[in-house]
């Protein structure tokens, strides 16, 4: 399914080749992006990855930012799109332009196979595994660019190879684009030895509230409004608290609320083994995996907080 | 060097193998020791992991538990030892027995070639990296609980493939265990997924508590002997807490301060790029390597903290 050729086959009459990135785009969606227009880039293409909202600056570092157009506008028409780590064509955050060729490369199992070509493997760690596979069935280089790009994508989906989707195949995969010239001393200093100070904060002033339930197999953190504020944090600064919090022995479910705007309440969910969080944020209209999910809701954050409880407890 | 055949040579008249670990020996040490144990028997080896004093309860979960032995006594004579991960004998926590015919298997730069046989390769990212290239070179069967073991000896000592040791190398055999069936399942709910809630309340603390130096080039937290008593925690219970400080930005040199008996005081010292925190250790009689190291000292928690940072400040 996702060998060069058949993606090729869908490229080759073109010239002109948009990539698509969804809102908010973690290493795994840009490290793909970037890694493919690279390559394409190599072969002639021209590439763009467009974007309506800036990127995360923690990943300026990667190469082929020259690739990345902020671009506000409307689609242009008759184009071609490859649409990256998106399971739905919402998730660009584009309306769709006028007759659109898509080619959708994800690896959620939400997808809805919204492309004229979906380069779609569920059992894909990351997207950048998909890309990976089917530029080396091109038999062309992959440069220490390219490589740099596509291990990025691999390891913060993975949680550099710890979290529950790891393979034999990604530590393969890993290992290989590290002998192609990845930059792992880059990449480590700048995905990992970067961490903001206010995390520090935000770490200690959660530590200070927190909120355990059933016996300790739940525990929450919440951060209101005026922290969000103070600490002037992004989405991703906060990862490494939740990860903390699920670590806990005997916790079976962490949440983490933040008030990203007054009344408006973001619920990030994680779980160990036996609560689905996917089919949980889902009844609040959001999702994600069975392990790890999301969604926004309003009200109160404490209230937010015990009816997301009840719900869990409801479940064990 | 690290052929399976040399190290066959040595063993071939033997029947009973005598395994030595280091104090307080972590995932690389035990994981080690463990598997090579347990590959021994299979060969009908009699293989014992003999230890001073009790091992972490987090390392319980492996496979070969059954080859440790808590042995406070005089050493056997004219036996054979294979010493696992041990810098020098002094390691292994034991006077040297009489007429001792001593295989030397370790990664650490420090190695004092001790050993009859000595396989020591520095350039691996942990001693577990050095027995599976033996073993994988006598050409017998690597069984899912050895491959389990040995997985856990690489991960630990490379963060999960996330310190600067990791190569291209440790990724292709941490694939390749995987593929022999290490049970990463298993590993990562016990090693991940079961911190102590005092790991928190410890973090809590110190983050209360932190001190900044040389416009936060360096950052030190303090932990007494009565918050050491409280909490009752295991020295690889603040490994977290310290590379949390060490991932700030602007942050080159992290130090951990934890009064374990009252007037005596063990510092860990993490560094980036600059700083070889192995020479500062020495200079207090301790070690380790150029990122990470640490040494005992006496005096109170402020001074020796104060004491260190100037020099630290020094070599800026």
């Amino acid at each position: 399914m996702s060998e060069w050729k058949t993606f090729y086959a869908h490229i080759r009459d073109k010239k002109k080749i948009y990539v698509l990135i969804h809102e908010k785009p973690d290493g795994d969606c840009l490290g793909t992006a970037l890694g493919l227009s690279l390559f394409l880039k190599e072969l002639g293409y021209e590439a763009a990855i467009l974007h309506p909202a800036p990127i995360p600056s923690v990943y300026t570092f990667l190469p082929g930012q020259q690739h990345l157009k902020l671009w506000k506008d409307v689609l242009p028409a008759h184009a071609l799109y490859v649409c990256v780590d998106c399971a739905d064509w919402e998730r660009t955050g584009y309306p769709m332009p006028e007759n659109p060729y898509v080619i959708n490369i994800d690896h959620h199992v939400s997808n809805v196979y919204y492309g004229n070509l979906n380069l779609v493997e569920t059992s894909a760690a990351a997207t950048g595994e998909i890309v990976y596979k089917m530029l080396k069935s091109s038999g062309i280089v992959i440069d220490p660019e390219v490589a740099t790009c596509l291990y990025v994508a691999l390891i913060t989906d993975t949680g550099s190879f710890s979290y529950s989707n790891t393979t034999a195949e990604s530590l393969k995969i890993g290992s290989e684009l590290v002998m192609m010239g990845a930059n792992i001393d880059t990449i480590r200093q700048n995905l990992y030895e970067k961490r903001p100070f206010a995390e520090l904060l935000i770490v200690k002033l959660s530590l200070n509230n927190l909120f355990l339930a059933a016996n300790g197999k739940i525990i929450a953190a919440a951060i209101s409004y005026e922290e969000m504020r103070a600490y002037d944090l992004l989405d991703a600064d906060t990862d490494g608290l939740i990860s903390m919090l699920r670590a806990v022995e005997g916790v079976e479910v962490a949440l983490l609320l933040k008030e990203f705007t007054p009344g408006q309440i973001k619920v990030s969910l994680r779980s160990k083994l036996t609560c689905d969080v996917n089919l949980l944020a889902q009844k609040f209209g959001g999702g994600g995996h069975p392990r790890a999910a999301g969604f926004v809701t309003s009200g109160k954050i404490n209230e937010v907080r015990d009816a997301v409880i009840k719900l869990i407890e409801n479940t064990f």
